[in-house]
């Protein structure tokens, strides 16, 4: 079976929507699509409340000042066109990142989250949404050297 | 025969400039080379005229603040040293952006636009240069699939 | 034996760490491993130091307000936080980037630093780390057609 592997390290609104468009279709050809959220990628998995665990107070300050879930992402450039884009985008009918999210996961997309980037964004697995694998650097490379499409967004 | 797949996502200039000069490298050594237009890297397509076309004010607004062509790029960090950098780039002979681009299809590097992303930035046929294909995401992940280096640029 | 290739075009200290943590974990599975160091990306080899080289009052300027080496890295986003997130990594007994370069090295990841990119970022040899190899856009090429794994960071 045809394998593609993403690195999603960027949350960005833009990138992300690259990623999930990518990987969708990809998917809907039949292929074995993973996605690895790494580093700011992983806000995209944040449940959009807030959730209270116990973390040190630097983790808690860098956590709060980072977009909780894909509705909370912003573009890549010119941040401030962020909510003129999903209006266009609606108005286009485009997919939104958080529906694309789903479509993914019900296509069979693997969602996995880097646990080493999770320790160092000071993320715990309660605050993620459900349903993920977690996994380290030697689950992405053995998937990636298998892929026709390897992608670092 | 040896295929390439690069997604250019960002259109600024020094990503672009890498992207080209991979592009055509890799041509240069017999690869089949794609290269797929998507978001800001459409705004490398865009004719550096304004050309006349009816869109919704919002549209209209945003495009008039993307760059018109490879001439309007800018450094993706240090913005303001662009017209440095260009200045040391030509006394170093290196060959500018949009002649890259020239030569690029001049040695067959297919050009692609992404409809979706077309639509969703507001960019009309009119408004983008002559010759290139016009396509989504099946015919990026075919060819990619078929592709020994695939990059998201 | 299996081959990743890395183009590492940026030099921010978070895409930096990914590209490194990448590489050191696929040369641990046994992959032949080879970093393609790029335009900002070149920034992580020069020497902490000063380096006394005869150059244009351009280039000088350019090379004085870039960062010397993996010590003087930024975040890609959220710069200001970099002391911050450094500080969180040693807490969590995360290699710091240097020493993550260096068991790079050691475990016989290729370095190999683009000499287009020295010629336009105006950095001369004496002012990059040691034990490089150099090379231009074709080596790249040659490397990643063979290669499973090909990323642009």
């Amino acid at each position: 079976m045809t394998k593609n592997a993403i690195i999603l390290f960027s949350g960005d609104f833009d990138k992300s929507m690259a990623a999930m468009i990518i990987a969708n279709g990809a998917a809907a050809m039949g292929n074995e699509v993973t996605i690895f959220f790494t580093f700011w990628g992983l806000n995209l998995l944040r449940k959009p409340e807030k959730v209270n665990v116990k973390k040190p107070f630097m983790e808690k300050m860098f956590g709060s000042m980072m977009p909780r879930g894909p509705g909370e992402a912003k573009l890549s450039k010119m941040t401030w066109a962020t909510g003129m884009m999903k209006k266009t985008m609606k108005k286009k009918n485009v997919m939104e990142l958080q529906a694309l999210m789903e479509q993914a996961r019900a296509m069979g997309v693997r969602f996995i989250a880097c646990t080493m980037s999770m320790d160092v964004m000071g993320m715990r697995k309660e605050e993620l949404i459900d349903g993920l694998d977690y996994a380290g650097v030697a689950t992405y490379i053995g998937a990636a050297d298998e892929s026709t499409i390897t992608l670092f967004i």
